[in-house]
């Protein structure tokens, strides 16, 4: 119970502390700040997300999420010409590296990634569609977070994938732009001055 | 821009950027929380919010925020029995004494505290509101955050009301419940020896 007295509003700071990287506490800051922006925050953010929870699509092609499906980024010719598909664990990487401004490539969200300690298999994977449309590239780029579940699933992939001709690459490993090299693991060092280029 | 590809989904990540405690990283999770939950979370949350927009009112009584006006708390008879009305900042305050199970007492809310650096003075306040409603009390607690603004504001009001038969406190100062000496302040431990009490 939130005992703000009103069902209403109690309801809402229910609902927005479910919100990740919300708490009860945080949710109730929310509600206060909406209820006191009503015209300018509170009902332009109602009227989006009901006009998100109508207009939002999963692309049945690559698993992005758009309004329309193909989703803009599969139905963009231009990006086809690089050959180049991405493969990614979740929506918020496709977006990262968006932001990051990549350049004219494709992507495919799996949806997760290999975990067998939490249950999740290939047949839990967008890995079948994935293998689908594989040929229809020339180079394939797992782009997954360098963990153990994140390299496991690359493994897997390569090696269903691999034999058909097309050229499989991961991510670099190295030193983050701006990092400094003190608050550095061992492992990631060690790779940085595997891979060192020439200046 | 949140750069998405779709209008609707960078629309609402902004709205959600404006939250207190959202960022654009945490309100992009949020949004993609919320849509692989359309119906379980996003759905419910966007008529949660809708509705508050329409019901939620401002009491004209004490500033409280409910969807009746009086609101339930100064409608309710018996919260005057006790004649204690405790002055809050803001509505977060009040719900946080609620929380507390403080008992049948009534409420003010003055929407701030006297700060001459931010323009804010006693105009901006609903401090007339409360000595137009003071002397239906026996007992008014002014229940500040223990800042040097709250602490003027309940100066202020004290100089204002005073005289008029009302019995004016504060808060308690002392230990947290809980809270460990070694990581108080010189300022909380001084006065929670001075208000010590006997066992």
């Amino acid at each position: 119970m939130a005992h703000t007295g009103s069902s209403e509003i109690d309801q809402l700071i229910q609902l927005l502390a479910r919100l990740p990287g919300l708490g009860p506490r945080s949710a109730r800051r929310a509600v206060l700040h909406l209820i006191k922006r009503k015209d300018a925050l509170m009902s332009p953010l109602a009227i989006a997300m009901q006009r998100a929870v109508e207009a939002v699509l999963i692309c049945r092609t690559c698993g992005n999420i758009d309004t329309i499906s193909p989703c803009a980024i599969c139905a963009d010719q231009r990006r086809a010409e690089s050959g180049m598909l991405i493969v990614v664990e979740d929506v918020s990487d496709l977006w990262a590296l968006e932001r990051a401004g990549i350049g004219q490539v494709r992507y495919h969200v799996l949806g997760g990634v290999l975990s067998p300690l939490d249950g999740v298999g290939p047949e839990d994977l967008a890995i079948d569609a994935l293998i689908a449309r594989a040929d229809e590239f020339s180079e394939i780029v797992l782009a997954f977070n360098a963990t153990v579940e994140g390299q496991t699933t690359a493994h897997y992939i390569t090696e269903r994938i691999g034999g058909s001709g097309v050229k499989i690459t991961r991510l670099a490993h190295g030193v983050p732009v701006g990092g400094e090299l003190d608050y550095l693991d061992e492992g990631t060092l060690f790779q940085a001055l595997k891979a060192r280029t020439a200046l």
